[in-house]
């Protein structure tokens, strides 16, 4: 076989091997009979209500096994475009303007692949979510990363710049837990309307958002935002992928849904019943987590705050500390060695910020979606690690 | 918003407008109370067997809804290469060289996205089931068609053809029922052997084959082979969206498993478990939905045989019947026509062979795989239409 013919390197190797080589060490460590702690990715530890589990196991027991339509069952899309009138103030979201997509990853790369030419430039971030950059280049478009401090200001940069075709945000922003104020999201808007460009944005933790701030859906106020959602974080729903997404714009929904057509056709007909249930359902398991996930941060926050190593930045929303490594201990010389050290020593995982862009040197991330018990006991390791 | 940044035509048109549009009549005469039936598309009428529900409902109360390994489950893994081995005769298939994918239109379209270069060749067999063509194109492949009657002779003629990097096949074959030789499949792979390149299987129906007609997986021959498979139609899990590929080549396995990363993230979790109880369970099932999709056959392609309008080829497996249009009805044209008039006639529905490309243009498809009080109505309409 000529290995030559398979030439397209769909993926950036370095990050996706550092990340499962985390995995893997933290695995072994444990296969070992050590403890550990997996905060080196963030997965909601939470069960889904019991009306969901009703939900889904009902629809498998009536036989809603069947091909579904690939855009989602009608009573979901109604669903779906209710809440984005009611919670986002998309005023113009209808059951005929949204698709159902495996997950929020699935509906980031059916959006940007309709969306982006080759060449096209993207401009998200730095730091920023590793596969965002993966998928912009997967739809052959350029991913410009722009400072996400002062990410206003620093786009006005790009004003001139007639490759730019969508600015990408993502509020609460994973990894750094960064919430847009209201003031910011309008600036963005300004921004994309004076260039007559699209926003695209991934509002998969609108939900998990500290301290009574409010989210702030872009869509609510300007007409050419592609708006993201996942029910993975707020409904716990992770494994069961379903995510949706909302365009006004009728030549892009048609390409999404085509896309969809051919890419998956269609999401797990029994989850799209959970799905319904969980947004139509009663809603205090959401306002729960939230208030459950801010004790987490809370206590991981405070405990890395007595690090001689560490600074960490507050999170506003997402479940992700974001920690600027204030002192490298010693022969420790990056964020990857600090990774691995401080593994190795307290058996904590984190990420190395480098996998979330250049501006992630010199910072680590830990994840608190863990359940709390197991945040307490990682969070007096960390503290106590001198 | 400027309409010209949207530039990327995904898909062909005209085909899925089509099928679109046959469905909206079918659905509009049903809304004005008339019998219809719903043998434009192929959806495997039955249910579940009980201990695939069971699995599932169990997985969910078990909370088995967080995020898996973006290939699939360990288990799933491991059931999926003991059955490629004990019954493909697949003798390399390990779980570290299987993905599990949404549906097998997903493992299609991994495989196409992780395999070809712009510009490389696929042949495939004309006519095809709709999305091959359209999935090729996503990957900015071309897709050269051969006439799937004599194919094996048809593809000798791409011998000195350098574009040519890899030969599709789908055998049983979807939309005309053909079940390829053993000497065709040795055929083919001597072409591909000879050429450097690879085969790529679509083996969706190797359970839905009839009259004793055995299914051979070119990967039991040929190394070079990238085999996909769906839980759709053997185990009736359509709606569930699961499937499967093989490839034994370590470069491209890495290059599927990032791309399912970066585009769908895994496949539901509780489904996952499912699919572990269909593949190591019974498996009396299968044979009998096999003996009933017989069955149906032999009901509408006798009564089809009756029709002063068509002739039927008997397929050999599949839920198709791919019929020649010998006389056109007054005032009927094409295919096209031939479906509407149909229609709009007997309340049957059907498919323009022309969607399946140029090969179908005189003919129509009927699915059989709605349940046998259907097929035998709707082939009594059929026979009766004169």
């Amino acid at each position: 076989m000529k290995q030559s013919i398979i030439v397209r390197n769909v993926v950036d190797d370095i990050s996706f091997g550092a990340i499962v080589k985390i995995r893997d060490q933290l695995l072994e460590m444990q296969r070992n009979g050590k403890k550990v702690y997996r905060l080196e990715s963030g997965d909601p530890s939470f069960s889904l209500p019991p009306h969901v589990k009703e939900a889904i196991k009902r629809a498998i027991e009536n036989n809603k096994t069947h091909y579904t339509d690939s855009t989602g069952i009608p009573e979901l899309r109604r669903a779906i475009a209710e809440k984005l009138v009611r919670k986002n103030g998309i005023k113009n979201a209808t059951p005929e303007n949204v698709i159902v997509s495996n997950g929020g990853m699935n509906a980031l790369y059916v959006t940007f692949r309709s969306l982006i030419s080759p060449g096209d430039e993207v401009i998200i971030p730095d730091p920023m979510w590793t596969e965002i950059a993966e998928i912009i280049k997967l739809a052959e478009g350029v991913p410009v990363r722009v400072p996400v401090e002062n990410y206003t200001e620093n786009l006005l940069k790009y004003e001139d710049d007639e490759k730019i075709k969508a600015v990408f945000i993502n509020s609460p922003h994973n990894p750094t837990g960064l919430v847009f104020t209201p003031k910011q999201i309008d600036d963005i808007i300004s921004f994309a309307e004076s260039k007559g460009i699209f926003i695209v944005s991934d509002e998969a933790y609108e939900d998990v958002i500290f301290d009574g701030r409010k989210h702030v859906s872009p869509a609510s106020k300007y007409d050419d935002t592609i708006s993201l959602f996942s029910m993975s974080k707020t409904y716990a729903m992770s494994g069961l992928r379903i995510g949706y997404a909302h365009t006004n714009n009728d030549l892009l929904y048609e390409r999404m849904k085509k896309l969809l057509r051919c890419t998956i056709n269609g999401v797990n007909s029994a989850t799209q019943y959970g799905a319904v249930a969980a947004l139509t359902g009663p809603q205090e398991f959401v306002g729960q987590m939230r208030d459950e996930y801010q004790k987490r941060r809370d206590i991981i926050y405070n405990a890395v705050l007595k690090s001689p190593y560490l600074e960490p930045i507050k999170p506003g929303g997402t479940f992700y500390l974001w920690c600027r490594i204030k002192k490298f201990p010693e022969g420790v010389k990056d964020s990857w060695d600090m990774t691995y050290y401080l593994l190795d020593k307290t058996g904590v995982g984190s990420s190395p910020g480098p996998v979330f862009g250049p501006a992630g040197e010199g910072y680590i991330r830990f994840a608190f979606s863990a359940d709390t018990e197991q945040i307490k006991e990682a969070s007096e390791l960390l503290e106590k690690f001198h």
